[in-house]
């Protein structure tokens, strides 16, 4: 089976703080705190291992916190590569009430020395195969530059791995320059980037640099695929499905990855990420699917069933 | 020299983040993310380390954030016995602007086993002798009882130590229950615990319970000390002094326990107590001092000398 090896640039500990009621300025006495290993790239190696797919985690992880992460990881049964970056990891706090929208306090992390980057680089080389899916997903640290993004998009395709890039602003700019073969931002991501006001001319304008293929995710109204030779595949999002929406992007990238590891035509992998997507909505953690919800989401969706091959053991390893 | 053994029962990570502008509901971009060790006892620890004593600084450490908080002790050159609990150690973050007040979420923590408590009065009765002097600061993890805060304050009495407890609400109480010899409640923290209205009623209320003597922080107006025998001394604030008062009174309480710790008697304590806490809100940092400002504030504030012989190595180890 085809192995996805997944880059988190710039991971974190994600914490949530449930608080009574949020206020500024004051003490407010945290009713819960929960913390998990974060960023994008962990989240969907994190749905992938839950799909029993075979994963690889590479990460730039340092100090304390990066060490909690890779304990973290371990204890998951997810294998990784952790690159010591000699930089405490950073922590992003949600501040969370129940009543109104959560406060997100974002740390942006440290800059990468060049070694860690070519250490990055070499994990790709050693850990993909030409049969293989590299995914590089989330934020990137301070300093980075466009052309470390392209190495590692490079890096990649060099070893014959099929590139998938989901992030946002410059470094999603440099990942189409660098002709990745799939570029999977949302769609306000998509315009930001681009500097465009249209689905349209957002498309256009990555194309033009060189992505091989764009999917656009936009939340409950499901995803969009189009390719740089004009063909363009509308998938509906999974009617009535409320619940936490963060991290049903991440679940989206992994059920689209899972289902081209599994050689499925993009309409029908584009159809496995509305429904991965969907699954993380309904699951109380952020990012995390059971996957015994996949079956009645696919058919919830379009009477159909749910194409990948799912572990026998459900759920997965609690975390 | 007397030592002096200081246990922190809530230890944390203390985490400072600076923002632009507090905003509630959106994702606020953290500026620079701080962290340090902390806890009232910790800063207790840090500010007798850096006035040159000998000290011992014994707290409940797990996890992670445990073990950076005993790394950052450490590399502080302060001696420690940390005491393995098993749970993650709390974090509390405080979110800065610059233009209004903090706002403080601050994490209850995790409730200590009886294995853990047990090693802390161990701990105390290794490491205290006569001479010494046993500091207990800041607040208890969640489901401590009335019990385990008077075994750490008999575990004190029992080796022969000079017993000094900064707590508030029911753990003040109860080491008042316990007879400890000096309890340095801040004036609000006196009233809340007492539930009375005014200072006299406050004393009143915890000598009857067994207190030997009650030392009063108040802030810029300084301290006022009180035995159970109706003595009353009142120390002056050093006049004039502006910047962070956040651990000015763990300052304070290092300064006085080094004076009692020298043989000095209560007003000559209280008066040091006063310049030492001025000396941290001096500092940029919160909770440290430089021990080349005691001089000249002690001058400022009563033309006299600081009566504490000073280590000759300035400033002491950055953190």
């Amino acid at each position: 089976m085809a192995r996805v090896v997944v880059i988190t640039p710039n991971p974190a500990i994600d914490v949530t703080y449930r608080v009574d009621v949020q206020r500024l300025g004051e003490t407010v006495r945290v009713v819960d705190a929960t913390r998990r290993a974060g960023g994008k790239g962990i989240n969907v190696a994190r749905v992938l291992h839950a799909l029993g797919r075979p994963v690889m985690a590479v990460q730039p992880l340092g100090g304390a916190s990066g060490g909690w992460i890779d304990d973290e990881l371990a204890a998951a049964g997810i294998d990784t590569v952790s690159v010591p970056t000699g930089r405490e990891t950073r922590t992003t706090v949600a501040v969370v009430d129940g009543r109104s929208h959560p406060t997100l306090y974002s740390e942006p992390g440290a800059a990468l020395d060049d070694g860690v980057w070519r250490a990055l680089e070499s994990a790709i080389v050693e850990h993909c195969g030409p049969q293989d899916i590299l995914v590089i997903a989330g934020s990137f640290p301070p300093a980075t530059t466009a052309l470390q993004v392209a190495s590692l998009v490079a890096a990649g395709t060099s070893a014959g791995a099929l590139v998938v890039v989901d992030a946002s602003g410059e470094a999603l700019v440099a990942a189409a320059d660098a002709g990745a073969d799939i570029l999977k931002p949302n769609e306000s991501e998509l315009l930001e980037a681009t500097g465009t006001s249209t689905l349209d001319a957002g498309l256009a304008a990555l194309f033009a640099r060189g992505a091989g293929c764009l999917v656009i995710s936009r939340g409950s109204a499901g995803l969009i695929g189009a390719s740089a030779d004009g063909d363009r595949v509308a998938q509906d999002g999974v009617p009535g499905v409320s619940g936490n929406p963060t991290g049903a992007g991440d679940a989206a990238t992994a059920g689209l990855v899972a289902a081209l590891a599994d050689g499925l035509p993009l309409p029908e992998a584009l159809r496995c990420a509305a429904i991965t997507g969907a699954a993380a909505v309904l699951a109380p953690i952020a990012g995390v699917i059971d996957p015994a919800d996949l079956p009645r989401l696919a058919a919830r969706l379009d009477g159909g069933s749910f194409p990948l091959a799912l572990p026998t053991a459900y759920p997965p390893t609690p975390r």
